[in-house]
């Protein structure tokens, strides 16, 4: 990080929108692109996004705008994608199988490296590419292969014992699934995916007619 | 709403989990909780717990805490679920199919009443206990039906053609899993489901050893 300065959190989520859209941009032969445009993508203003990225130096030119494959190799690597993550699973089951199979997962700086689910019909059996190991070697798996994020896509009531696994074995980020609130020590990061809940916040407005 | 000010968003973007909370506890036999308490599950501070509700009116006692079948009534109801909102699917995929069987989906104030795919192999196939409409007539179905919320789980590059033919129906709230932005008129409501960004969003903290 070039200023002492820590983002906010809400800073730090945008980016890697900012890096789609720009990866979008490269890939459709753009070149360069002005905050203005990247900001129309993404709906967020221009004077948001020259704030965001000055958290982290200098980037573009005043009139010229960015260099959009320049600007999204130094998102990557404030976000650390310049290198590959490997990412355990917990789960294979329905919701574990869309996980594995999902595509953007086997791009960008993520891949899923090791698969777990305690359904012993499940154990020994390829998810994708990935032969499914029992719960059991949760432990044992992650530590040994030095794996620092999670996926959850377990039952809510065994999330939290399996994040405690996972957490005591090196996990320092997970991606729940599951429809509960974990509790973590400090310097672990936790993230849900809770389309029930972005649904309910939406009924909201609806039922008042916003 | 008991008063004139509109909450926040992030303010509305909790009620489901105070709700999920309080379903919690109204299972385990709890009939009354203090806001310190429901905040402990849920990481959010008691104060903030009390201003939050503060928007929709007078709950619990001090010193009493709150009823919890009452609260979980009243927020069901401030969150519209006191019915059940029919939602639409487009994309009957494997992340469409993970969706439909998605148990939370069949619960509390949702429910998916109409699945959509492009795919003449989809088509008029049951997906659970729906059978698969073409694309093709989702405005009409929508229309019909009166649908006003709906899932997208197709490619990012059809995303945004498939929203445009929900609104133009009168679907007012998306949720969608294509990882692209969608551009939408006023009054209509968009979240996304966005696992890759989620995960980079922590590669940049664990990147940075934080």
């Amino acid at each position: 990080m070039s200023r002492a300065v820590m983002p906010p959190d809400v800073v730090v989520r945008r980016l890697p929108l900012y890096a789609r859209s720009l990866r979008y941009l490269l890939h459709e032969g753009v070149l360069s692109v002005s905050s203005q445009e990247l900001g129309d993508r993404i709906n967020v203003t221009a004077a948001q996004i020259r704030k965001d990225l000055s958290y982290f130096g200098e980037f573009g030119k005043q009139g010229i705008g960015y260099d959009v494959e320049r600007l999204l190799e130094q998102i990557d690597q404030i976000l650390g994608l310049d290198r590959s993550w490997a990412v355990a699973l917990i789960g294979a089951g329905q919701l574990g199988e869309a996980i594995v199979r999902y595509e953007g997962f086997r791009a960008q700086g993520i891949h899923i490296a090791a698969v777990f689910d305690a359904n012993p019909d499940k154990v020994g059996k390829p998810l994708g590419t990935i032969v499914v190991q029992h719960s059991d070697s949760i432990a044992q798996t992650i530590s040994a292969r030095g794996i620092e994020m999670a996926i959850i896509a377990v039952p809510a009531d065994r999330a939290q014992g399996v994040a405690d696994v996972l957490i005591n074995a090196g996990v320092r980020a997970l991606l729940s699934y599951a429809p509960t609130v974990l509790q973590v020590p400090a310097g672990v990061w936790v993230r849900y995916i809770d389309p029930l809940s972005v649904l309910h916040s939406m009924t909201f407005y609806l039922a008042r007619g916003e």
